[in-house]
């Protein structure tokens, strides 16, 4: 097991989900065997337990956005793979509240295949259960009709929202259209500069030759295209067109996720999101939320993602409310 | 200026900290001309300012660490540059109490000069200054009695605990004692799988060719030597064993810092972490706090440093104190 990453067959997963609960004690129980983790505290009026998960290699998704004001549970599966149905059942009995629970699921075949065998034994054990599903990432739009867009950064859009509305004693159907209204606001495209390392060959996963992958997944998931790489400014640029084109119509006010892919800088990341804003002024777009950070990495890939989502005004203090959870920052409210 | 990073002579620390105070408006104001930051808000008892910086590319330090419980003013430098004297003056103006400022300086040459002028400066101005000096790196230890150690992560752990101290009304001699015995009771050691990107060129700054550069600087300062990878769990014993020979008599009581370079994923340092904790374990060291996280890069370098501060009963208290800032991590309360 070198440094760094670890080779076939060597699961990290385990030992990270320790080193996490033990960093974060005061939030956050670890149960293992199926491991899935739970939020010390919730706010007193939520009715209804939001659990989350899916592969690990996206830290700090998903437990780093447990506790008050956002999810109650999360299922981490081994990396980039997800989690065992039962680890989200286990996570779903210890999560509901008197009116359920919600699924906030990443569109990925196997996520939504074993949080679907979970939310059908939990219907048989008498849990209501919803289902949110994020599918967010541009590139993956048209491409198989079968499948819909994946479902990256904007999963942490969604588990904030839906989190504050939870506490305010929101009930199940009402978190279940709130949950599917931002998914469907909310659009996001990633670039990624050099591959994440392999955790078989401990080497970069693919070869870049210098070039971007243009709308890369948070699994190395390849783009449809490479391409040179262009002045930052541009990419911004030409990034920022696409995702705005991909919103649905509505209000004038987002809030926008600047995203690193694991490897790259924080103050790269910075510089991206000042070139980011001045481009939504410039398009008319009021920003009313702006996260900068390592949200929903893949493993350690240099590049970025941009998501958007349309906010409409009874969202606004939805996504201002106070988070205390691991990994959520200190949010600009407008 | 293309992604990722900006050719020579395109510098992007004024873009990333406009991003950085846009992102964190509510708890940040940011002045040009020369660049400083301002916490918004500090503690009513507060009667010592507290006022860092040094060279940027080490994001979130040390803006990220700004506000009630940790810094009042910050002085970003060009990428591993010293900020200029006058930076450090301003924030120092704006920053000090009735009892006058604390410096808290990573010890480079470069920075302990242009503090030293600015605080010459301020005296001279009739605002009491102390310096708190950090020097924590055991790579540099012997190497150069004039120049001494290197300061790098611990300089986190000196900062909250000042900040602790400063909120509950401390004075400047208090201060500066209190400093300089966290830092002197701090050690730390870093490696790199992989150097940061260099601005100029957009290639690794040096190559590493699978080895482990072992005892590697957050400016990409090389190593005394660079070794095969080890197996993790040897790697973190054998840094460990070096840190806790490094630390001065004291208690058994630590907090430890697993820190990322910059580009290692998130789920490998939780994995570290858990292997460090085990460690502090069969050395009988009982672990009082844990930051894992990327606190102190060097831009995008792979590898992780771990620093041990050996507590004294009274610190604790102020370790736990809750810190209101873009970067400081919700931590483990023993």
């Amino acid at each position: 097991m070198p440094f760094p990453f670890h080779p076939a067959g060597d699961d990290p997963v385990p030992a990270a989900v320790r080193g996490f609960a033990r960093a974060h004690a005061d939030l956050v129980a670890l149960h293992e065997d199926p491991i899935h983790l739970l939020a010390r505290h919730r706010a007193p009026g939520r009715r209804v337990g939001l659990v989350s998960g899916g592969g690990s290699g996206h830290e700090p998704l998903h437990a780093g956005f447990l506790g008050r004001g956002m999810l109650d549970a999360v299922a981490p599966g081994p990396v980039f793979t997800s989690p065992h149905n039962k680890a989200v059942l286990y996570a779903s009995r210890a999560a509901a509240g008197p009116d359920g629970v919600i699924h906030i699921v990443k569109n990925y075949t196997g996520d939504r295949i074993n949080f679907g065998i979970a939310a059908e034994r939990l219907r048989m054990e008498g849990v209501d259960v919803a289902r949110v599903l994020v599918d967010d990432d541009l590139a993956t739009d048209g491409l198989d009709t079968a499948t819909g867009r994946r479902g990256t950064a904007a999963t942490v859009v969604v588990e904030k929202i839906l989190g504050a509305a939870a506490d305010s004693g929101a009930g199940l159907a009402e978190l279940a259209t709130l949950g599917a209204d931002v998914a469907a606001a909310s659009r996001s495209l990633a670039v990624a500069s050099r591959a994440q390392t392999s955790m078989r060959t401990g080497e970069p996963a693919f070869a870049l030759d210098g070039r971007l992958d243009y709308g890369v997944g948070i699994h190395g998931e390849r783009a449809r295209r490479s391409v040179d790489r262009p002045p930052t400014e541009e990419l911004v640029d030409r990034m920022l067109d696409e995702v705005v084109a991909g919103l649905p119509d509505g209000p004038d006010q987002v809030v926008m996720v600047v995203n690193g892919m694991g490897g790259t800088a924080l103050l790269e990341l910075y510089v991206l999101a000042e070139l980011a804003a001045a481009g939504l002024e410039a398009r008319g777009l009021e920003r009313v939320g702006l996260l900068v950070g390592t949200f929903v990495p893949a493993l350690d890939m240099a590049g970025f993602s941009l998501t958007l989502t349309r906010m409409r005004p009874e969202w606004t203090g939805l996504w201002a409310a106070p988070a205390q959870t691991a990994a959520f920052p200190r949010t600009e409210t407008s």
